[in-house]
């Protein structure tokens, strides 16, 4: 059966009931994180760009189109890149589902917080299926899987949120195969958190052209993996396990996601400390293990000055922890310079040991698998950590939104 | 020298003067286009969807913010497909690069035609020059050469009419290799002229972006050529005859362009017909040799109805002449069916010969090479003949207009 076919029964409810309750956390999660980078300049500059007038809400300020409030909202949620991962989708699904949904939602008057978890369920799940269909060559070779696996998931959130019927479906699922675009080479300019706006915006375009009347080739998404490099892994599609949204990640710590693993084995230390020796996958001894970091920006690339933060009660949750003042802290660099890191090739890239020796000269080793199952009650409590540490007093006031029925409360929220 | 570089030399000025009178012709033409595929419904849905106000005219009527004008013109400008094409480009370059550069001109108030149309000039320039860069294993593998070409012209135009310093331009540059898109899958649906029209926009978009402040990696271009089935081909930046553009070929028959040599060729006829023998390159043969076409669909993609039609008067320039009634005249049927049909191997896929046996008894063969170049006059002379066939009275308004120092008279043609 053709991916089509199979993005087609997702979004007709193929999966059965899913983790709504995981979902309606994603929404926080990335609502935090969407407040918190309003302010930066790409978030700025897009929404001074667009002098629209529409029902979709602008986080931050204001209402325009659907189509400017996911792009403008698309690229603010992925401006800090503290947003939800999959390891599956190999990039953010929240990123670009929930502005998409949440656009779609308040430009056609769909009210009900259940509908709209219910279609950002869907949407997500096509993601992170589409991009295991797509596979690792498409990212390796260039794409950013986040926008291009994101478009096509937001398309199924679309069709699912204003219940598109079969031949619009299509319509739209090939219209956004022929728009969906996003390349990695823009890590590290604001063309990465864009992309994903680009993607938020060409799913909800798709959504509405479709159910307006444009027509599209019926074979798009296909065509869309034989021409970007895609595996067409047939695996993408198991039902053993149903909904693959399930495994995603929350990102605890605003720095590189190779440093995490670690970062979550010092939780577990309960003393002070006097040397830390750190193992971790040989990749990462390339990206993130800079030994002697100058500023607040290569801090989040150093393993040992984020061992030395966490050890000296420095938030890592926090934004602002990481400053060029944190870098030139005489203190912090005492503690950095006793951590060592080794490679291992035993651990894999999610994986992460640390032998600790604390002050009274006892010894101890910690570890920390970043895919091993999160408990919802766990999760919950260090995802509203997070946005407590992220956005202060408006966490409670999203929290209790989150929970209402009605779209409209969180939607206040995010507008500010 | 890197793509990058080329791009940013020829926005600004790298190919020193050039050939000015041929872009005005080429906006000429492609504004005839758009008017005669105004009333499409790619054009009618897309022009709805937009419920925005700005300074930007929509083809037809009203006006809109520059994205979206440049969205919705661009897809009405290829709803016909009958707009000009470029053999190095593989594509259709005023379909993208005029609705760019007037969506431009008028969200920033610059009115000098002859400013637009040299942005118009280096902008097209670019397109024919990176889809050559591109190469045909891009358009094979399954990409519309009209739309990523096209966007990342678009951009180059953009940069010269707003005279965006070199960072920006080098941001724009970035900015669009990462949203460019389009599938050649999409042919036959609305989703062809779409990916034009989002072509238009992406160059737009990036264009006012870039000047706003935002920013994208310096090799976004390179990263394109190699994610999407790039040559790199070297001569694409040859300075021996610096405008390529020179080559655009106009359409002057509303059907499939591989019947455009042999209808050429038939213009030398001069008295009644009573044998056709038609020789052409065998790839055609598949192509557009149906030899009984039951529909007007049918009649674009057959020598045989298109030959008939030609030696009995029907106008093949007139889209209404390709009409259901066209296809069961039984008087045409009668000289379709002694139309011989032959392929050719010597011949070029531009090239067609055709052995006429007059009402006489004497014969002659006629040949034509769509490749080889129109002097201006003659040019000038079908294109008008063209648009007077495709939308009337408003061709001569139209052409009063194009030689207007001031752009706002071509702007009130367009919306009609």
């Amino acid at each position: 059966m053709s991916a089509e076919e199979k993005l087609l029964r997702i979004s007709q409810g193929w999966l059965g009931e899913g983790p709504v309750d995981l979902i309606q956390l994603c929404l926080f999660d990335w609502a935090a994180c969407a407040l918190a980078g309003k302010d930066e300049p790409v978030a700025q500059i897009l929404a001074r760009q667009s002098g629209i007038e529409g029902n979709a809400s602008v986080v931050g300020g204001g209402k325009t189109s659907a189509a400017d409030a996911a792009l403008i909202n698309g690229s603010t949620g992925h401006a800090l890149d503290y947003d939800d991962t999959h390891f599956d989708h190999l990039g953010h699904t929240s990123a670009v589902i929930m502005p998409a949904v949440l656009a779609l939602a308040e430009d056609q008057s769909i009210t009900s917080t259940a509908q709209i978890l219910e279609a950002a369920l869907v949407g997500s799940e096509a993601a992170v299926r589409i991009g295991l269909w797509l596979g690792r060559d498409h990212y390796q070779v260039g794409f950013h899987q986040t926008a291009t696996s994101g478009a096509i998931g937001a398309v199924v959130a679309g069709a699912r949120l204003l219940q598109l019927n079969e031949t619009q479906t299509r319509h739209a699922i090939g219209l956004v195969a022929t728009g969906a675009s996003g390349l990695k080479g823009q890590f590290g300019t604001m063309g990465k958190p864009l992309n994903a706006g680009l993607a938020a915006r060409s799913g909800v375009e798709s959504t509405l052209w479709a159910q307006a009347g444009l027509t599209a080739d019926a074979n798009g998404v296909t065509q869309f993996g034989a021409t970007h490099h895609g595996q067409s892994n047939e695996c993408a599609w198991s039902e053993d396990a149903p909904w693959k949204i399930a495994r995603i990640s929350h990102k605890f710590h605003a720095c590189c996601h190779g440093l995490h693993a670690m970062l979550e084995a010092l939780r577990e230390i309960n003393g002070p400390v006097v040397e830390l020796n750190v193992q971790t996958h040989p990749r990462w001894m390339t990206v993130c293990n800079n030994p002697s970091p100058a500023t607040g920006l290569e801090c989040k690339f150093s393993y040992a000055m984020t061992a030395a933060m966490t050890v000296s009660g420095v938030d890592t949750a926090v934004i602002a922890s990481f400053s060029d003042s944190t870098a030139t802290d005489a203190k912090l660099i005492a503690v950095r310079d006793t951590v060592k890191v080794t490679p291992d090739e035993t651990l894999s890239e999610m994986q992460s040991r640390v032998d600790v020796t604390y002050a009274d000269e006892t010894t101890a080793t910690f570890f920390h698998d970043l895919s091993a199952p999160l408990d919802m009650k766990t999760r919950e409590t260090r995802v509203r950590a997070k946005a407590d540490a992220l956005i202060g007093g408006q966490a409670a006031a999203l929290w209790d939104a989150i929970q209402s029925e009605d779209i409209s409360p969180i939607m206040d929220v995010l507008r500010g």
